[in-house]
C-alpha cells in the first residue's frame, strides 16, 4: 500500500504535533510520508516531500491554492495524484484543502461537486452517524442532494461496514410533506428506487435536528448551509453542558468528591465523543481519500486521521464511489 | 388587566394539567379564562369561555382552523381580538396555534409574516438569547429576516429589559462573506442603521451554531427552516448528553454514592435548563400576545406561560413592536 500524505504544516500545532502524530501511525506499520518544509519539519526518520510554502488557516482558499503551487496543500494533493500516495490527511486550512484536493485530484465521473462526511459525536456510544454535507457546498440543488446521498451511502459502507445504510433527509419535520423549497425538490429524487439499489441504502424519509445523534438513521443529508449550522448547534450544546457541569463538580468539597467517584464512569463517554479519537472528516467525491482533520489536531488526531485514510484506500472507497455513481 | 385566556384543550396532557397550571397563575392573582370544553374541564372555580370543537395535535393547521370555528384555539384567539383577554396561551398543534392567532388577531402593520420567538436554554446561566424565527416560516426573503432582527429586538427588551439587543444573522461563517444566497442578501439590510435606531438594537454580523447559547449575542435571526433544525440539533445533543450521564451515574455503587454527592450542585442546572422553567416560546407580528408551549407541558409550564403572557401584556408589546415597525 501507498503511503498515506501528511501535511506537516497544517493546523495550529503544525509542524511539532502532525509529525509527531504522522510517527506515531508509522510506529503502528502505516507508511506514512510528510509533506512540507524540511527545515521546519526537523529531524525525522519519516521521508519528506520538500513543498516551500504554507497556506494560512485564515487565507483565501481558491486564492491561496491558484497562487501557491508549492504549498504542503497543494503539494500532498499532488501526491495522491501522482501515485505517490494513497490518500491525504490536513489539519490545515479547510476550505484550501478542499480546494486543492478538487483541482489536483480532480472529481470521480457523475460528482458534481464534492462534499464534506462529518461523523458526528455519538454520545450513545453506537456507530457514528454520517452528516453530509458539513460545510462544503453552501448553496445545494436538489440533484446535489441526491448525488450526497449517494456518497453517503457509499461512505457508510466502506467506512463502518453498515450493509444497509438508512439515509434520512434532514428537514423540519419528518411528514413528507414538511422542509423548504430546497429539501422538498429533492425527497422525490431520494426517494427512487435506482440509487438505493446501486448503493444498498433505504431512504427513510425526512429526520430532524433531534435525529442526528439517535440510533434511528446512519446518514444525514442536507446542503452545506444547513450541515455547518447544525454540527456546530450541537457541539455548542455539548460544550455548554460540560462547561455547565465541570462548574457543577468543582462547587463545593462535597461535589468535588462526588465528581471523583464518577470519574472511571465518564472516561469512556469522554473518550467516545472526544474529537481526537475521530480523526477528522472526509472529503468525498474526488478521485483519491481525503481526511480533513480539525485546526486544534493533536497528535492522537492526527493518528486517527492517518489511521481512517490508510483504511478507506484498503477498501478502495474511490473504487467503490466510482461504481456507484457509473449506474445511472 | 383583562386575563390571559388559556387553550384548556390542547396538549398531550390536557385538559387536567393546563386548567391545574392556569389554577396556579390564578393562585398568584394573575387573571386567566379558560377557553374549551365545559364537560370536559369540570369543576373550576375560573371563568370559561365555552368552545364544543378540539383541534388535535396532528390536524392540518390551515384546514383545522378554517373548519373548526368553535374550537378552543379559534376562541382563545377570538378573546385577544374582541377584548376579553389580553393574550393567549396554547399547547395545542403549534401551526394551528399560529394560523389563528394570525387570522383572527391579525398582524401588525409592516408585519409580511409574524415569527416564532424562542428562548434557548441557558447552561451557563445568563439571560436566555431568542432565536427568531424558530420555525413559523420555512421560505423566507432577505426583507423576512429583517423584520424578524426588528421584532426580535423589540421582544429582547420588552422581556428581557436589554436595553441595547445585539443581534445576529446565524450562518456559517463570522466573515461577512460567508453564508447562503438568503443571508448575504439580508446581511446588508441588517447592517443598515435606520431599524437599529428605531430598535435600539447592535448589529453584530454573522453568528455560528455555537454562538446560540453563548453571552456574545442576544437575539439570533434565521429563516424558520434553519431555525428549527438548530433548535432540535442542540436539543438533541442536550439529551443525549443527558441520557449517557444518568447511564454513566447509574453504572456502579461508586458512581451512583458520587452521583447522590453532586445532586445539590446540579440540581439549580436541571432547573435552569428545564422547558418547563421557560414557558415556551412567544408568537411575535400578530395584534395580540401569544404564547405557544411544548405539547407535553406540565401545569408548571402553564404557569410559566401565563405568567409570561401576562408580563408581554403589561409591558404592552404589541404597542412597542407597532411602534418600531411604524418608523419605515
Amino acid at each position: 500500500m501507498l503511503p498515506i500524505a501528511v501535511d506537516a504544516m497544517g493546523g495550529d500545532h503544525a509542524p511539532a504535533h502532525i509529525v509527531a502524530g504522522a510517527q506515531l501511525a508509522a510506529d503502528e506499520g502505516i507508511p506514512v510520508i510528510l509533506v512540507g518544509q524540511p527545515e521546519a519539519i526537523g529531524e525525522t526518520s519519516l521521508e519528506v516531500i520538500a513543498a516551500s510554502e504554507v497556506i494560512a488557516m485564515d487565507e483565501d482558499p481558491t486564492k491561496s491554492v491558484r497562487t501557491k503551487k508549492d504549498s504542503s496543500l497543494v503539494r500532498a494533493a499532488e501526491a495522491v495524484r501522482d501515485g505517490r500516495a494513497s490518500g491525504m490527511v490536513s489539519a490545515g486550512n479547510t476550505g484550501a484543502a478542499l480546494t486543492a484536493a478538487t483541482l489536483r485530484m480532480k472529481r470521480i465521473k457523475g460528482v458534481g461537486r464534492p462534499a464534506i462526511a462529518t461523523p458526528l459525536p455519538m454520545f450513545s456510544g453506537g456507530t457514528p452517524n454520517i452528516l453530509i454535507d458539513a460545510g462544503a457546498n453552501v448553496d445545494c440543488t436538489p440533484e446535489l442532494l441526491a448525488l450526497f446521498a449517494r456518497m453517503g451511502a457509499v461512505y457508510s459502507r466502506a467506512k463502518y461496514g453498515i450493509e444497509t445504510p438508512r439515509v434520512g433527509l434532514l428537514s423540519n419535520g419528518e411528514e413528507a410533506s414538511k422542509g423548504s423549497p430546497l429539501t422538498k425538490a429533492a425527497f422525490p429524487l431520494l426517494s427512487e428506487s435506482g440509487w438505493q439499489q446501486a448503493t444498498g441504502a433505504n431512504f427513510i424519509g425526512n429526520v430532524e435536528g433531534r435525529d442526528l445523534l439517535g440510533d434511528d438513521v446512519d446518514v444525514i443529508v442536507t446542503d452545506g448551509f444547513t450541515g455547518n449550522v447544525a454540527l456546530k448547534s450541537l457541539e455548542g450544546a455539548a460544550k455548554a453542558i460540560v462547561d455547565a457541569l465541570l462548574g457543577a463538580f468543582d462547587s463545593s468539597d462535597e461535589a468535588r468528591q462526588g465528581a471523583q467517584l464518577l470519574l472511571p464512569a465518564l472516561a469512556p463517554l469522554y473518550e467516545r465523543t472526544n474529537p481526537d479519537s475521530v480523526g477528522g472528516a472526509a472529503l468525498v467525491g474526488v478521485k483519491g481519500v481525503c481526511m480533513i482533520s480539525h485546526g486544534s489536531s493533536s497528535a492522537t488526531a492526527i493518528l486517527n486521521a492517518v489511521r481512517a485514510a490508510h483504511e478507506l484506500a484498503e477498501t478502495d472507497l474511490v473504487g467503490q464511489l466510482t461504481a456507484a455513481l457509473a449506474t445511472d
